[in-house]
């Protein structure tokens, strides 16, 4: 039964956040010192129990999406949503790749002896308690339970009201891994209740939770920022561009600039804006807006792409600041690599950029100067994703500045100590 | 003149800390490409002017003294303000030592290849514009300063009103610096106002701060950490252990004692409370309670630690959880290892915490265990320090567990982005 279901009000909400909060810091302090072992038998574990309760999960979820449809969720919103056997099949390979993966905990980060014989270690330990607030997708769940537990941290999980059901139903597969490796079953906690206050309480349990992830859309986010006096590591919209510049081979810049669009537009990699050349601008830019209107993809463009194709639809100046998640792209004639760093730095999310050139130096430069978590040249935006760097999953990509930047996978999720051991050292 | 001088109010002042704000955050990127030597030029040419300038910052000194007394400052206070000819020194020295030191940005903190070609590789960068309050120690204006300038960032310096002058001072070298080098003026700003509401009013410049650290007491940094919208690194109280563990050698552990304890007495890394395993309470705790006497040091103990001298008063329980930061220590008898572990994680700080024991196997479970940003085996805690750590010089030592902890130095003030070099690969 939920907290919700008993509750008569506020006062009995509060003690049982406050309680998720005391168990999940005294889960934490186990987990410190859990074995690698003993964490990935319980990842292991969990993947056997989303195998076997497929029926049961398919079941939660069919309740989440009557609910859903009910509500008139868009389209976008219910693919979200929705589990099938092959989606239920990915939740459980991802957490056999997240034990597959090398500890994060314990590793050596730097070693180094000083004159007066002390010898300085700097050891990833795990961060503590995080707490997780995410929407629709209830994979989210196992990814992100799956991943605190590798780097030893204690999870406390809220995910959107919509995918209740099917969360509950994954979450009782996190907690059956969690005991069969005789971890406690606190160490991956779901809010449980729908209630709306409860994301409140949570950023209030600053004593118990040492870091918040918002995982999200903008208002979400910025909600959390503004209440929690927990350090957050945000994840923000994805402004991505596309510049193609003078040198560029067209070819390549054509195949990037599609993928990077539209392989899938709901991803915060994907590219919202194409930058062009004027330097180029006569032989390419005619053929990527062909290419993107062919597609089925909107162009909204500066006077000069208008002027290629009477489909271009003017671009508006809030266009240069939007991420569209959708099959759109706004398109602008820039002057050279300058212009073009120019433009991003205004009007990007310091998330992803990438050029396309076979002039090495304009890439150098370009790399180095745009202030962005990743920065890439020649290669599509959508590859902003911690599986494709090979971080095995991620909990989202960070675009603060602080502890994370880029894609946050286990290793991500620790802190760090430093070990010095000595023979008796007294400071002079 | 200052803002406070020339301001006829709030809206005066307001747009004065937004105009800093603003300031740091275009010095911020140019900085980010600034070559090792401008920066080290800048630094260099700063000791210099500290070193020409000294009869000003003197003069300067003087009239802060003058109202420090007036204002019935304590001694330990006038102490930490006061400068003489040493000192100036010692501030000049320590900017070249920081010019002397590695070029935090630009590393390549790890680098590898994807089965499909890309080439991914993690590179420091400075984390952008960093704002610094702090209390009244005015050689902190040129650490801080020469710190973030090393790093590439852009620093918002606000020293405590105490020591107005001295700061300014120590600034206007800075800035000859930073002119000598071509670097911008606005690279390191003094917030110029006494005004307690700037303070409020830089918390608010989310849009243009990076990073704020406080540096000083609780409540300046539970201020920081209530008001602030800006990620905060914060530096609290270090309520440090020792514990003397059964396997301890006596002479090692009265040497470690003391030292931690009574080296200096107003520093982080000074223990506070000493833990004596009852094991070896018989020979040891005698010998220890004695050797602090006899220092001058005021002794808490427990019942058998009370018992050994008539001169030990009763600890109370809130000396298990007091930072003295005074020739004060709290004596206690644990029941071995765990007790004492457990000890810690109950009063302690996650500062630092040391064991004295000769059983490697005790010491190792106790650097495991014990979640603090450094722990010590046979060896002083007074060496949580970052000059002694071999990092050339700190901000202070970060008790959070998000980006940095433990000792903050020129490294642990860059961030990170990932440059990603592909040959037009597209993701599947």
């Amino acid at each position: 039964m939920s907290v919700a279901e008993t509750s008569d009000g506020g006062q009995d909400l509060a003690a049982a956040v406050l309680c998720i909060g005391r168990q999940a810091k005294a889960a934490a302090a186990l987990l410190g010192r859990a074995t690698p072992e003993q964490k990935n038998l319980a990842l292991r574990r969990a993947a056997g129990a989303v195998r076997q309760r497929q029926a049961e999960i398919l079941a939660a979820n069919a309740l989440d999406m009557t609910a859903a449809r009910a509500g008139r969720l868009g389209n976008a919103m219910l693919d979200r949503l929705l589990l099938d056997a092959k989606r239920i099949e990915a939740i459980a390979k991802g957490l056999e790749e997240v034990a597959a993966l090398p500890d994060p905990v314990g590793r050596t980060l730097a070693e180094w002896r000083r004159p007066n014989g002390l010898s300085i270690a700097r050891v990833a330990v795990p961060l503590g308690v995080i707490a997780i607030i995410y929407e629709s997708r209830p994979n989210v769940t196992a990814d992100a339970g799956g991943l605190c537990l590798k780097a030893g941290n204690a999870a406390i999980l809220r995910g959107g009201s919509e995918s209740w059901h099917s969360s509950r139903a994954i979450h009782a597969c996190l907690v059956d891994g969690l005991k069969a490796a005789a971890l406690p079953a606190t160490a991956i906690q779901l809010l449980p209740t729908r209630d709306r206050a409860a994301v409140g309480l949570l950023l209030g349990l600053n004593d118990y939770v040492d870091i918040v992830v918002p995982r999200g859309g903008r208002s979400l986010i910025e909600r959390v920022q503004r209440e929690s006096r927990i350090p957050v590591l945000a994840h923000l919209d994805g402004n991505c561009h596309v510049y193609v510049h003078a040198a560029a081979d067209l070819a390549m810049a054509q195949a990037v600039t599609l993928n990077a669009k539209l392989r899938r537009t709901g991803v915060c990699g994907a590219a919202e804006t194409l930058l062009v050349d004027r330097a180029c601008a006569g032989t390419h830019l005619p053929a990527l807006v062909q290419a993107l209107l062919t597609a089925g993809c909107e162009v909204r463009g500066d006077p000069p792409t208008q002027a290629i194709d009477a489909r271009v639809k003017p671009a508006s100046p809030a266009d240069w600041d939007t991420e569209f998640l959708d099959a759109v792209i706004a398109v602008k004639v820039v002057d050279g690599l300058d212009d073009a760093i120019g433009h991003i730095g205004r009007h990007g999310s310091h998330h992803t950029d990438a050029i396309v050139t076979d002039d090495t130096a304009a890439a150098e430069h370009f790399l180095a100067t745009v202030d962005s978590a990743v920065v890439l040249h020649n290669a599509s935006t959508q590859y902003a994703d911690g599986a494709e760097f090979g971080m095995g999953a991620e909990i989202g990509i960070a675009t603060g500045r602080l502890h994370a930047r880029g894609p946050v996978g286990a290793e991500q999720l620790t802190s760090y100590k430093y070990v010095v051991r000595g023979n008796g050292q007294c400071r002079p």
